[in-house]
């Protein structure tokens, strides 16, 4: 079909400025020289501005509005049906902003980052405030836009996880959190500690390598650079890279993150290259994302087996370490509130997801003024974790996330656990053995049922129809909240 | 006035188009995973393409015409004369080039790239020759759609040297090439040795960087990556990026390639500011810019007083090391041919440049047949060096030039030595004491004097204007033959 094939060209000419506009951020994060960022945020406001004037043309939403008229729809294969569907999503999405809007986000993202930097360094919540202002009203104005039906929160998170609302998202966090705050409770014991020992940089390179390899990540399709903040970006199936970040006192600070971005990178390695482009080569949500990260850090690299697995690769790399494998085992899974979400154990962190996203829903929805987030961010963290805050860098700035305009972000990290235990849930019951092949250092039957389930899917299916279709179920709070009391169990 | 500022502006818009193209390129030639480069081609061709319509469009060609007109022209300040007429020439040859043809130049690029590393790999020039038949053909048309007045060759060269003609070089190039040989029938002794040493990466990562910034590269303006053939590549004024490469038998692989690559970083990075994206703000010629590399490779990096400043550098990385500073010095102007132009001493390595000049000046006049090139340049490398050629990789196949479709490129280099030579007689007459800094580490004295003449009047002069007004006099051979004729006698 004619018109079919033009949308596709056009989707996949898109794609190519789309890599173009993602390795400016790749670079960004990873290689961009102090002096850089002034010139390169005006680069990124151009190229974004170009992009999104190509995404919304008019041509490309008349083709899309003509596949999708009933008679010529009901004609299109499967896979055709997916493109267009989720084609005219994203553009009848994209076409409720305006190009001087995208500009405008564009280069206020780029000035708070650098200010949201220089506050955190300052311990300064009173730097950040004025620009966090600008911010909310951008996503103010960005929610009514888009459109929603309760509250402008729900334009926000459709974005990052389509079809979940604020009253969705409430129905899991609101239990979710009572039952958690009775598991953090009841942790009796001191954190489980192994001895201290020095972990050299080099060694730790040769271990992300190793490591990352034996999970199935393609190095000759990807690689592993250092940013401060760890992601996962791709700019085709060919070309997927990670960062991690190292601390010479703690290995897990980069294994740990290598494993959660490798777990990403595994989900856009194996996302079917024919279909790069079209949503059929693209992941489903950030919260079916999160899960691959979650799986392969939780699930697989906090798991008895795989702690097994890596304790002779540790003692050949860090000839000094003197603990067990079941030692490594309970350390990796000890539990203690942290004050910063990225350091927190598996227990704790979906608290800092449900302290995050009532705060940010309140700022949303006007319940909550910026001047007093701080004092709310601090009484929150007393009352879900135990802690007093000591500053902000260590509070409401520790998180780059509202400077990058991503609000309605931070749902789909807990989500991701969510849809994380279901699914290795699911695996476990499809591969009894699976856990018995990690030991052995053997990940490939869990990746080719991640490949086969959910990565080659594309965008087939909404996350809840994948949880449905993949589990048998729709999302059940029940199997994170077995695998976080085993958790307790072996902490206690 | 009103056209001349939307001239600039479009030419600030331009260079921003440009530099995500160029990012592109580094990122290439740095960073690119093996599976990727098919991809990464298709990216490359649609921003060429794109960047070449925007440049060549109707609008932007009316502006610089009017503002081109003498009634108008005469009303301009000598800057806005400058941007108008040197835009005019890049626009007057732009617009000759379809934009067919540089997109197909631009897949033909990447796909001649991959042959070549092919080819080389298995030193068979036979892989490599199909594809450099279809090159030159392209280049052959190229020159024919620039226009030229007596030989086709005259049109590439004009490319990277503006206003150099065939005729023009082989004044300068016949003489010298008759005056080196002499010069290098008359080298006596064997070249002198250091003994030999381990130089570790991480410590000559160190030597690098620290030396790069004692000689003015601005480090939060530039950054030094890894790339098997070291370049430099500018974004913009304030992201200057050099790369290098490491053997751990002999730091001056990596030291003299940064000192070389940093001399040409220190061009961008203080080329001015504010006219980034004008001519004005641009380097005159490659020439030029290969003046500044050689100037700081050869002429500070290779002096005795440099070997002075560098040896307690050496001592302190490097504890091993045994030599002293006079026989480093020795040491880094040894002269002894090589089969490999990037090994080659001072003195033999414009033999190189000669042989390339005359060989592909022949494949482009059709005196020369693609089948025949090899024999040609084996039988040259004897006359010119005295060397037997064992394999096309130590041959025809060494430089990546041809598969870039640099044609015309390589004069550009001795070009380069010759300027280099003739600014460094004219800096010593104005800085005395300019070599007893550099024994003492401080080069800003020269530095200084190269940002005033040179770095700070962007494309002001043509190459031959600007030696003159440099220098007081015509671009003269004498200045680098007789810098040569001290290595030659140092040497014996």
């Amino acid at each position: 079909m004619e018109s079919y094939e033009k949308l596709v060209t056009e989707l996949k000419t898109l794609a190519k400025y789309g890599s173009a506009l993602s390795l400016l951020s790749w670079d960004e994060e990873v290689n961009l020289p102090a002096r850089a960022h002034s010139y390169r945020g005006e680069v990124n406001a151009l190229l974004s501005s170009d992009f999104h004037n190509r995404l919304t043309k008019q041509e490309t939403y008349d083709l899309v509005a003509k596949l999708s008229e009933p008679g010529i729809f009901s004609g299109l294969s499967d896979d055709q049906k997916t493109v267009v569907r989720e084609t005219k999503r994203d553009l009848d999405m994209a076409r409720k902003l305006p190009t001087e809007f995208v500009e405008k986000m564009s280069l206020l993202t780029t000035k708070a980052f650098g200010v949201w930097v220089e506050a955190r360094k300052k311990q300064d919540f009173a730097l950040f405030a004025p620009i966090l202002e600008e911010m909310l009203a951008m996503k103010k104005r960005e929610a009514e836009l888009l459109g929603y039906k309760t509250s402008p929160y729900d334009a926000l998170l459709d974005e990052f996880e389509p079809g979940m609302t604020t009253g969705s998202v409430d129905a899991v966090f609101k239990p979710l959190g009572q039952e958690l705050s009775k598991l953090i409770a009841s942790v009796k014991s001191e954190p489980a500690v192994i001895a201290a020992s020095n972990y050299p940089k080099a060694a730790q390179e040769v271990l992300s390598d190793r490591i990352a390899r034996q999970l199935g990540y393609d190095m000759d399709a990807g690689r592993i650079d250092v940013s401060p903040h760890p992601f996962t970006i791709s700019f085709h199936t060919t070309d997927v890279r990670v960062t991690t970040r190292y601390d010479e006192t703690d290995f897990w600070v980069s294994l740990g993150s290598t494993i959660h971005e490798v777990g990403h990178g595994l989900y856009e390695q194996g996302l079917p290259e024919e279909h790069f482009g079209t949503p059929l080569g693209e992941a489903v949500s950030l919260g079916i994302h999160e899960s691959q990260s979650r799986s392969w850090e939780n699930f697989v690299g906090r798991s008895r087996a795989f702690a097994n697995y890596l304790h002779p690769v540790l003692t050949e790399l860090f000839p000094g370490i003197s603990y067990s494998p079941e030692q490594l085992y309970r350390w990796l899974n000890r539990v203690r509130p942290n004050l910063i979400r990225v350091e927190s154990d598996e227990v704790t962190y979906n608290m800092h997801i449900i302290l995050r996203y009532e705060l940010e829903k309140a700022l949303i929805e006007g319940d909550l003024n910026v001047a007093d987030l701080p004092a709310a961010w601090n009484e929150k963290v007393k009352k879900y974790l135990g802690l007093d805050v000591p500053n902000d860098a260590l509070g409401v700035l520790q998180d780059v996330h509202w400077s990058h305009g991503s609000i309605g972000y931070f749902p789909t990290y807990t989500l991701g656990n969510l849809y994380a235990a279901q699914f290795f849930n699911a695996a476990k019951k499809a591969l009894p053995d699976m856990e018995k092949d990690f030991a052995a250092g053997n990940f490939s039957g869990f990746l080719g049922w991640l490949r086969e389930n959910i990565h080659s899917q594309g965008r087939r299916y909404t996350s809840a129809e994948l949880v449905k279709k993949v589990t048998g179920e729709e999302l059940n709070a029940k199997y994170l909240l077995d695998h976080l009391r085993e958790k307790v169990a072996l902490a206690n």
